[in-house]
């Protein structure tokens, strides 16, 4: 039975699984758990993740879900992958472990909170938190200060210094591009300043193409919305048809 | 050359990693970085870990930070850590995974918020901060719901049917314990409604006994410090020699 994998290209740890699976040619079938039409809280869903979360995978009878245990166990399970993307050697492993577990509290964190207090909070209804986006903006440039000055040293393209790209910066990257929902100044102000963690981000795009740039199409479609949303003008937003985006946060 | 642990005893997953030494008879150095008196921002700590966090490991010349990368990489290189700690196979370490991606945004983010907005903050000269406090509960709650519901399913004691421990349920047991600071109607009032939370912490205390209870004596002398301040009552604790803890959230 063909793998299984649930997910809402909105949400960039499910971008993340279907990169990995497409770049790896792991023949799986795509089930589109749609979050702006609440899918993910349907019983169904429950059966395949009670946490109703995205992204989640059914291999045979196997259920899994955190996107990083996820990439994990498709490096491990599928032998066509090749080492880079989760090295064998304990010691690269490890980094990598390190890498994915930082993540969670510091730019995933910060690039989620800034993201839904900036542009998505009216789209859900919400009203925009000014003081939890300068907070969030804190947690964000620190994280990207920390992943161009610490985890991009060395003279390789990748984190930890790989020539390859792992799981890890598959991971940060698809969390960074949902910053490109946000107002121009806004994204060039924090992202400007990271000239190595822009390059880092061009890199991995082009090692996973056309694959990356299919995926994140929905981004790029959104990203359009809001531009508009905001042309328009704030007092106009109310009036605009509800979108009704929600990131895996 | 020793493997060396560099940890204070009030974060909690320093507590985790070295009870995991203590139990698997692991050779190793505690170097204690004490939090309160900020030698976590030293430059020579800033040379093991750059994020300034605890714990951290220095074995020969590798350096890792992360409780959990930490606690895969002992199983991993430690020949004498049995099976069930990191179990070998694919789906189960799958799993361990994916309760270890889970912790960090919900029970963790949950536990350390709670603890931080009803009892650390004036140990700190910050202010209490009640609506921060009632999300965290919220989170915290959700989290051992979570725990009682799913994670703990299944005929065995441990966490994902076990009846062997493994990194995840002494990392989430560890997380859990930090509650023992609360005041007591607190402390009740989120763990109780969770009975087999509670036999669970208790089973995982007694496989690790007596390391468990000697590497959480610090968390007890806390206890009942500010046990003592609320006392004394609110408006006497601004007097009160300022303590300095710091989770490492």
């Amino acid at each position: 039975m063909k793998l299984k994998v649930y997910a809402d290209r909105m949400s960039q740890p499910s971008r993340a699984v279907l990169i990995f699976c497409k770049v790896n040619g792991i023949d799986f079938e795509e089930i589109r758990i749609d979050i702006a039409k609440r899918h993910h809280l349907s019983p169904e869903f429950k059966e395949i993740n009670p946490m109703r979360k995205l992204p989640a995978i059914v291999d045979g009878r196997f259920k899994l879900f955190e996107s990083h245990a996820i990439l994990i166990y498709l490096a491990h399970v599928f032998p066509g992958v090749p080492d880079h993307w989760y090295p064998a050697d304990v010691f690269k492993r490890a980094k990598i472990h390190s890498v994915l577990d930082w993540h969670h509290s510091n730019l995933r964190r910060g690039a989620a909170a800034y993201v839904m207090n900036t542009v998505l909070a009216p789209a859900l209804g919400l009203p925009l938190n000014p003081p939890a986006a300068a907070e969030a903006e804190k947690i964000l440039s620190a994280s990207l200060s920390m992943i161009e000055s610490f985890w991009l040293k060395g003279s390789g393209r990748f984190l930890l210094g790989g020539n390859l790209p792992s799981i890890a910066d598959l991971s940060l990257v698809c969390e960074i591009t949902q910053l490109e929902v946000l107002d121009e100044e806004d994204r060039n102000r924090i992202l400007g300043p990271h000239k190595k963690v822009g390059q880092w981000i061009e890199d991995t795009k082009k090692v996973t193409r056309p694959h990356f740039d299919e995926v994140h199409k929905v981004i790029f479609k959104a990203k359009e919305r809001f531009q508009k949303q905001r042309s328009m003008g704030a007092t106009n937003i109310e009036t605009e048809p509800k979108l009704t985006l929600q990131s895996k946060m």
